[in-house]
């Protein structure tokens, strides 16, 4: 039983958001005294005691504030085109969340279709999953940067480009060094474009291949994450 | 542009099925002479030209028909439990078919809260699935089979249960050797019952970890096949 609010550390009361006290008291059915975790996102966990269980604002005292290490020596910055179906966006953000990674950034490319993303929904899925699977953590979420902003602002030690040309067959697994920042770029169905891909190469980013399959944006995306993610556990 | 039939070998004219026949001749507008490729889902391709566009059973004529080897020394069978959600079986159809395993067991568990599987839906899936990557494969389906069962009859050379114990931290990528026959396990949301734990023991099967988070069903099944592709790529 996990739930969320994003100002934890420091505080002795916190008033659940209206959501969070209608699942506690309306769903769960908790009351007075009942105790739950709560959570920041941000590695942050406190225990929460009901103290008035009031279906929209329902009041909880916290104690027992710790921080959790995450014990992690890399980190995984996504960025992927926006798939074009809501509903592989939403498993995607699933995904991302689940399986821990600590940025996920939607850019704009050249052969987007889709353009706009409702964010409003993304923190919805991201917050579900991130109960789901317990996680304390939340990828920080970035949106609506087009590519060419992105490779030019990009600070990630190690970058990626999913592209493959003729000759160019090494994957991200063989190709990334172990404990490092990694951002890994995903484009859309149909490709980059040829000046998007000369442009990160110039800023850094290093072509590589996600193995010798056709795969989606969302299953090339989870792919490589899960890539980084073996190379360094 | 990829159709599906799987009798393809040997034959000099085939009549698409009636789907097949309405996404040619209707969905697509392909006429008289029209070409694309068919394949047969086990790794045979034959070029078709249409005869005769009729909307419900379109006649095509087949020629250069040849079989495509995967050029893989391994091979991957997935047991999973059945998802609850029909869209996350739907999903994991999806996956598995893109990436491109040899075979998925949906086996019932003592604690699989689904039992049934809809195996046209299945296969509607795998098809479009299919379709989509530009596989020539699908995986082999088997649905129904019990765990016991299952355990007891497989011969896979080497066999591995998702399953984390007190001091077993092993991965599945550390644990495997290259270039074998791998069999993996997925248990259900509420994990392996005690006796189907020790049962696949004494089967052979290894317990195995997928790393540190706590993944959804599908997620780990689709975790566990790539990354035993990782290791042999």
């Amino acid at each position: 039983l996990l739930f969320y609010n994003p100002t934890l550390e420091s505080l002795r009361l916190l008033e659940l958001s209206e959501e969070e006290s209608w699942h506690a008291v309306k769903v769960l059915r908790l009351g007075k005294g009942a105790t739950f975790q709560i959570t920041d996102g941000r590695g942050g966990l406190a225990q929460a005691r009901i103290i008035e269980p009031h279906a929209k604002k329902c009041i909880v005292q916290l104690t027992d504030f710790k921080r959790i290490e995450s014990g992690k020596n890399y980190s995984i910055h996504l960025a992927v085109a926006l798939p074009k179906s809501s509903e592989r966006i939403d498993w995607l953000i699933e995904k991302c969340v689940e399986i821990g990674i600590e940025q996920l950034s939607f850019v704009l490319t050249d052969h987007s279709e889709r353009q706009k993303l409702n964010t409003e929904r993304l923190m919805k899925k991201a917050l579900a999953a991130m109960k789901q699977s317990l996680q304390l953590r939340l990828p920080q979420f970035n949106t609506g940067i087009g590519l060419k902003d992105f490779v030019n602002k990009c600070t990630d030690q190690e970058r990626f480009i999913a592209h493959v040309d003729e000759g160019n067959e090494v994957t991200l697994f063989k190709s990334a060094a172990k404990a490092q920042n990694y951002c890994i770029l995903i484009g859309p169905e149909g490709d980059f474009s040829k000046e998007e891909v000369a442009l990160a190469i110039e800023k850094g980013f290093r072509k590589v291949s996600l193995g010798r399959n056709r795969l989606r944006v969302e299953t090339a995306a989870l792919a490589a994450c899960l890539a980084l993610q073996l190379l360094n556990e």
